[in-house]
């Protein structure tokens, strides 16, 4: 009956849901999922995400797992979900996967994005749920400069929640890439590594904004990086101006079809 | 101690609100205001709209009058307020009007635009709640002509929820502006009037997009403002796409300063 394993990728607005994780008479990512899933299969399937984001925290390319029975091809699942799922979340592909494929232990990488809002118009209701508003003047250079700083491999305890990994080697994660773009309206941070550790990116993003706007002075990356005490982070940026852009995984995890 | 008169002039995002009215239980825009005012005044201050916008509604200029004590001038109060709204509404501006001020029956003239999104991100889930997202071709020629025909003093019985109004005198409407225009992804439709029927500005585009897509003849909308049946009329457009942009009142409401 339950025969193929397809990955799910999803983009939602985290601005309606509490967070990723099915939680009783809350409006879930996960919870709406299984809802749809269960309207279609007739009974309850588990849609296992790659992460789990937190309330507010968007996606623009989450992955999640499922097992189905034959009946649902990649294409056949993705519309009728689509035809069901609320608005404000959709799947923009499916993937049939061999069957040891797991959404979360399997990726190899993922990405993140943060849109900060420099314009008078970023507190519009339409656009202030989904980047972070920012009054102060930014320093673009610096802004380059302390991105370069956080890629490669490192230990990252000092931009973790404290007491979140018990020793020393768990903190490390190695950043492929990180840097800002300037977009319409404002700027937006994008950060891919193999593993991000809790709250990472809002830390990296709310200690370099402070840096870039001068109330920090620009060495607090590198001795975050090298000390790892995370007492001399920022606070995290919050959680409304970040989205979960992409989760990679290796290439022969996909059934060959055709 | 109730001696001032002012006009909140608000935006917001209709997506994560059960429209406009208070309800007890539900997220509505009025109860989150009232409850923001009750904060800031420490005791109930009603928060009267120009219009109640029904679920999923937007606002980009809706109106609404508030009576509060001396010490809340105009910036004040929009300062104080959008210090404790929620990041989906917003007050983008407030003034001091006259004590014979009345945010409903004041009101000389109201805007709605109403967004279609003719391009394949607009079913994306920051779009799709914002915008309505039509597959279907559209005759732009045909919704410039048709939009034209609806401007002018006419009844719009035709469309109208049914049973809303008893006599015939009460469907008349004039309508200052109606038009569409292009813009990025899509296409909106603008409409300026004296006074709305409950649902008009949907079934107005519900038609017009009928017509447009080639699934109804051109001469519907001219049949129906002069028979004013309303069951020849498409189904109303969904609320999603329709934002309330503005409320105009006579320049002598407005109290002179300085």
């Amino acid at each position: 009956m339950e025969s193929r394993t397809l990955q799910l990728v999803l983009q939602y607005d985290g601005a309606g849901f509490a967070g990723w994780q099915r939680q009783p008479d809350t409006r879930t990512v996960q919870g709406v999922l299984e809802e749809a899933m269960q309207r279609l299969c007739e009974s309850h399937v588990s849609v296992l995400g790659a992460g789990r984001t937190d309330a507010g925290v968007h996606a623009l390319g989450q992955a999640a797992g499922v097992r189905v029975g034959d009946r649902w091809s990649p294409v056949t699942l993705m519309r009728a979900l689509n035809a069901v799922l609320p608005r404000d979340v959709r799947v923009s592909a499916c993937h049939e996967m061999v069957p040891a494929f797991h959404a979360r232990y399997s990726a190899i990488s993922r990405s993140y994005r943060y849109l900060v809002g420099t314009d008078a118009a970023s507190e519009n209701p339409f656009r202030a749920p989904r980047e972070l508003a920012w009054g102060r003047a930014l320093d673009r250079g610096l802004l380059d400069k302390v991105a370069a700083e956080v890629s490669g491999e490192h230990s990252f305890r000092g931009f973790a929640v404290k007491g979140t990994a018990p020793s020393s080697d768990d903190h490390r994660c190695r950043v492929y890439d990180a840097g800002w773009e300037d977009r319409e309206g404002g700027l937006a941070f994008t950060i891919r590594a193999n593993r991000f550790l809790h709250h990472m990116v809002r830390f990296i993003v709310g200690t370099m904004l402070d840096i870039a706007s001068g109330r920090r002075d620009s060495g607090v990356i590198s001795r975050l990086l090298t000390a790892g005490d995370n007492r001399e982070a920022s606070p995290p940026a919050p959680p409304h101006g970040l989205y979960l852009e992409s989760v990679e995984y290796p290439r022969e995890l996909y059934m060959v079809t055709g």
